[in-house]
């Protein structure tokens, strides 16, 4: 499947926490630089998810501010 | 300002498109590794965006998805 | 490529708008149901979208509300 | 109330699994095809939502993304 | 129509600018606190929304950050 | 910081409601208009949010919806 959103960051999953029905999974995309992702646990188990394994943080350009110093 | 969005990411503009009412914006944030933003012209004038500045993507963790093969 | 969006609604492309940078694509999911999607002009390029064609109209789980009369 | 939001799909309510405050409403907007909502816990009582019920899925334009095989 | 949205803040009409697809709606919540809204130019001829005229800027939970000095 | 998002309404945090992963934070922006945030748990903390403390509810243009009666 190809998809719209335009940012598709390949990395390694760093950190799977999951919650009552909310997990955040966290993508190292760079060395040392992280990116945060709030899904559903259910989504986690669909996905196969694990500690260590590639995955994509996918994000549509509508959703990425811009901010300087 | 400090912000709740767990995911900022540093970079350097690329690219300004400037549309009718709504901009994209793409910052390199490693090597090779562009994050597109769609955000309004009044925004890219208000924070003063200039091609090769410096520039932050800002994403909330509830708006990243993520994907396997 | 598996996404952990939720929402992943399989139908025909009924309509393309491009504006100047944002265009609105129209896919029908079901006899009279049409989805509109708000996706970069890069996008419908990228996916080779073409009215008549199929897609899917894809949604975090996140980004649904719910009303009631 | 009339909303700007592009997609009201009209369904049934076809479970609510809540969690400690965010909950996964499940809606089925044409037969087998459901679509997966995370809102508040608050917005599930307020709206008074049993599963059974009538409901609508609200979907902001900006929110869908289109995807192809 | 009620909404699982958690925010709604009714205020007034102050500007519609019109871009090719999107719109961007100004709309004032109390005296001097302007909320922006980018939506589709479908959606302001649909509501016709004209400035001037009584508006509510609705927002979903999961789409509001929050920030400190 | 300096933030794209259009929208950065000043108030005083009325409520924090922790959940397993995710949390509500209500920021009462005007007298009686209470913005509903929902962050993730570990932003509450890395913001040092305290009841009755500062803060300001951030939304991005594209994520505000405008409704009529």
């Amino acid at each position: 499947m190809k998809i719209s959103a335009r940012n598709v960051l390949k990395g390694t999953v760093v950190s799977i926490d999951k919650g009552a029905t909310t997990a955040h999974v966290k993508i190292e995309i760079s060395p040392g630089q992280i990116v945060t992702a709030s899904i559903t646990n259910e989504s986690v188990d669909s996905l196969k998810l694990v500690t260590g394994g590639p995955a994509y943080a996918v994000i549509k350009s509508s959703d990425v501010m811009v901010a300087v110093d």
